[in-house]
């Protein structure tokens, strides 16, 4: 089989792999029918975080199960899958309070010997923990790629708006257009929110974000945009910040448009984000909240509304590669002319 | 008419001052009947902040209106009345969204010339969107003792439930054995926490946080208190930790309660904390979220329970005493020897 291999900062190769086989009980092996490059694949590509050379790549991915280890439970062959981004067992204390994310057996796809999910086949540990069978049979097109995303960024999304505390009547500030502030947007649309500022300076990302949602595009950057938010709310400011960038500046549009006893809910991986004084939260009652979504916990929550046609964040993918041009996808998403991009192996 | 001054660290006098007078036909001037000394009167007491030698003190009282300005609606004479420990005009936008501490127009007691709790009488600005009336008439003396924690350590215990968002079948951390503490116990009850566990090395107040609704009381401290909580757990941890003394120790006491995904709420106002690195944070999904309490957004709320007998807080106070004893009661909370301090001018 065929699996996308990182090769050192900027190159991406894909090269012949062995087919994978059950080596545990509780695995399974899915063939992988549709997955996708992340803004966070971006970091290592990047060369700003650390990556082995020569490690497997990709943790978003949907497919058919192919094999099932005598263990497993609750999946059988042929059944279509969503893969979360990790891997978690299901059944640990933190698993248990739905921290999937942070599993105590959990790990992460390309990591310690583990495949990942930009190739043509993968091996499942954890299976039953970790995969969620799509209940539904004979999807179109359109309705996969509408599912994708909860394998990641549509969760990540969620999860920012839910730590960020976004309910019924909510105003809210989305910060970053990427994929992740996109379906930031729409989650707090279904939470809720009665204003949803969408910070983004392109307009084709613009324009998708009012289409899942967003009442108020604010189309410049920096202090120039908490005035903006500030005027659009009675100089109170939003009730949510949705920090989904991880960098310094975000963070400061995220504290400078929240209101007093607002919430911050960050999902963007922190690179460079300063620390937080105590006195600074002290003194205005803002909460702040954030980590990797545990999207295996929100998937069951979010799937009925995606396949009852509700909730549809398919038009993130803006454009559609096989395997093998992987590397143009990269390349693409790394200069941000796709917002995401979609791999059908 | 006698009010105590502050005159320099460890110094509190009780001296002769003009009766107040009504300046501004927003204001009403109240009798003081009910006042206390509270902890955070001794951060200035020990010469830890900073306040102006001849100060008025005291911002923790009840008591019965006297005159009332022009323009105010509210309020009349003779009216029982609770005094939040911050002024606010109830009408700003701050105030709007419940979050009174934070009024625009805001003010502390005994600060720009403003009268203080610790004393015969006071004027008080704003007293529309101030003062809080006790809709009930002849109340005995141990209901009054119940309702005067809520100018501040009731609310504010509340407001530190509030933040950790404790709700029904929280599991709860109170780290602060102090008024706010206990009172954080009791208000953590009240939202419906299934398991409190209480942070006390002092027998009496352990006792009384177990009068409260602490189901468990640790009586180590750092990290064997760490370990009894999450052994008592299933190695799990909090849902919710309230911080209630504002120290380093006491954030790391929080910090190694509460479980992954879990929520920080903090009232003890923040004194050589360190900052908190987002990454901390992003590796926990652990919420923080804390300030000064907005006691006159609160009072409406908590009132009801504490006048049906529900939510009786009022063996915090261990000591009463007339105003001219003063001094004597600062020293007593000083050295710990009380809980908390009654004044009956």
């Amino acid at each position: 089989m065929k699996a996308a291999i990182f090769q050192g900062k900027g190159k991406i190769e894909v090269q012949e792999v062995p087919d994978p086989v059950i080596q545990n009980p509780d695995e399974v092996i899915v063939k992988i029918t549709h997955s996708c490059i992340c803004g966070s694949d971006l970091w290592f590509y990047r060369g700003l975080s650390p990556k082995d050379e020569g490690s497997r790549i990709g943790h978003e991915f949907m497919g058919i199960v192919e094999a099932v280890g005598d263990e497993v439970k609750n999946l059988k062959i042929g059944d279509l899958v969503i893969a979360p981004f990790s891997i978690s067992d299901g059944i640990c204390q933190e698993c248990r309070v739905g921290e999937t994310r942070f599993c105590r057996n959990g790990r992460f796809w390309g990591t310690g010997g583990y495949d990942a999910g930009q190739g043509e086949k993968v091996r499942v540990p954890l299976a039953d923990g970790t995969l969620v069978v799509v209940p539904e049979k004979n999807l179109d097109e359109h309705m996969i790629r509408a599912l994708l995303p909860l394998t990641d960024v549509l969760s990540t999304g969620h999860h920012a708006a839910v730590d960020a505390h976004v309910g019924e009547g909510s105003t809210v500030a989305v910060i970053g257009d990427g994929a992740v502030g996109l379906c930031a947007v729409a989650a707090s649309k279904r939470l809720g929110a009665s204003r949803i500022f969408l910070v983004s300076t392109h307009e084709d990302r613009a324009s998708l974000g009012k289409q899942f949602g967003a009442t108020d595009i604010i189309a410049v950057r920096g202090q120039e945009a908490i005035k903006q938010i500030k005027a659009a709310t009675d100089d109170l400011g939003v009730d949510c910040a949705l920090e989904c960038v991880g960098m310094a500046d975000a963070w400061d549009l995220a504290f400078g448009a929240v209101r007093i006893g607002g919430n911050i809910g960050f999902v963007g991986v922190p690179h460079g984000v300063p620390d937080i004084p105590v006195s600074k939260l002290f003194s205005s009652d803002v909460g702040v909240k954030g980590s990797g979504a545990s999207a295996r916990h929100y998937i069951p929550e979010l799937m009925p509304d995606v396949l009852s046609g509700k909730l549809d964040v398919s038009a993130i993918f803006t454009k559609t590669i096989p395997l093998s041009d992987i590397a143009e996808g990269y390349k693409d998403m790394d200069e941000r002319r796709e917002i995401k991009v979609l791999i059908k192996p």
